[in-house]
């Protein structure tokens, strides 16, 4: 089966960069809110997230940071607390062809969200 | 601020529509994944997904079916599931101003693969 | 298969009524925290979340109350929020033969954690 | 605020040790279900659901082994899949005083069910 003829001839290749990005975007916060997190085990869970959304279609890089600041200002009694959005600030490079769309998400405090966006589209020639 | 103006102005009403869409999409999976179901939960599982992923922003409608078929087929001695993708069969109705996008999700079974695509662009007028 | 002989036999009543219910207690909140949720949506999420508890072994009742006040606290611009441990208030009753566990998790303000214990153990004869 | 005294003076060591280790196999069952998985992402997976859980009270190692063979014969087209129960092997060691309490999830075909257990309960003098 070719699956980009069947199911994405209705998209250019710019939409279809747009699309799978913001698939993993949503798919990681849902996946990953919740997980035992404090200092010591930021690495390893920003690593997991990064290499399991990776693996999606048109993935080719995800950047994690966990803002350490409010982590320590969440901290609870028992020296770890649940990730939040709050704490996310990731970056998610999904190329198709020789587009490539940032998809972005932050808190903003403004809004107390965490907005998803798309940050640029780079077409690489 | 005007959200729309900062963030979005680099996107169409068309690519802003499929972006939307598609967060729910990745989202609706990776939150409701492993929940515990048997064919007396359906309705109500189904019910709290739609009535959630339709807080999200431009998400009109949500239209979960959750398959008795693969469910019973499934099904352990303990006579409940963990929810899967195979399971699952999802449209998911995004809105931004007169275009509609309608997001699906199905398992593909040549594919081994819960596939989420664009099915219908709808322009309003 | 004698499940209970081939793998339970080394629990008491007591310690098995203990064991499922505070497997179901984590689970409960690992699966459905980041939930989007909203004033209107509590009710259908409140109904799932006791639904598809009731269904893991020994669970004979699942009460969840959503913090309105908490949930109003946290409010986005958007008009919603993802499901939190301060927002919730459970109780999860576990039976095994003459023996009722009730396993509780709320938000403990001064510890900044929800925490989870057991409520009461009652004893039906 | 004695946490001991005032929330968990109603269990004996023994019982308090199943708990917390019961609450950790539930928490990390549905918390990590769903993500995706290949060869590729296992080691940083196994690694980030250890450290994460071995957060939580009483917990202090937390082994995590991925079926590789399971794995494989789920695999789909897209090279990857979503975690599920066939293919998780647990052992949560979970201590309070001078118990130690090893909780087991193991997935048993003839049940169909990722089944939960207590493995064994040393005392340690």
């Amino acid at each position: 089966m070719d699956i980009n003829e069947k199911y994405f001839s209705n998209l250019t290749l710019r939409e279809r960069a747009i699309f799978e990005g913001a698939i993993s975007m949503g798919a990681l916060f849902h996946q990953f809110i919740g997980t035992p997190i404090n200092k010591k085990s930021v690495a390893s869970l920003e690593l997991a997230i990064s290499k399991s959304l990776e693996l999606q279609p048109a993935i080719e890089k995800v950047e994690v940071a966990i803002d350490l600041k409010k982590l320590d200002e969440a901290m609870s009694d028992f020296e770890y607390v649940s990730l939040s959005g709050e704490m996310l600030n990731v970056k998610i490079h999904s190329q198709i062809g020789d587009i490539l769309a940032i998809i972005r998400m932050e808190f903003i405090e403004e809004l107390k969200y965490p907005l998803m966006y798309v940050e640029e589209i780079i077409e690489s020639k």
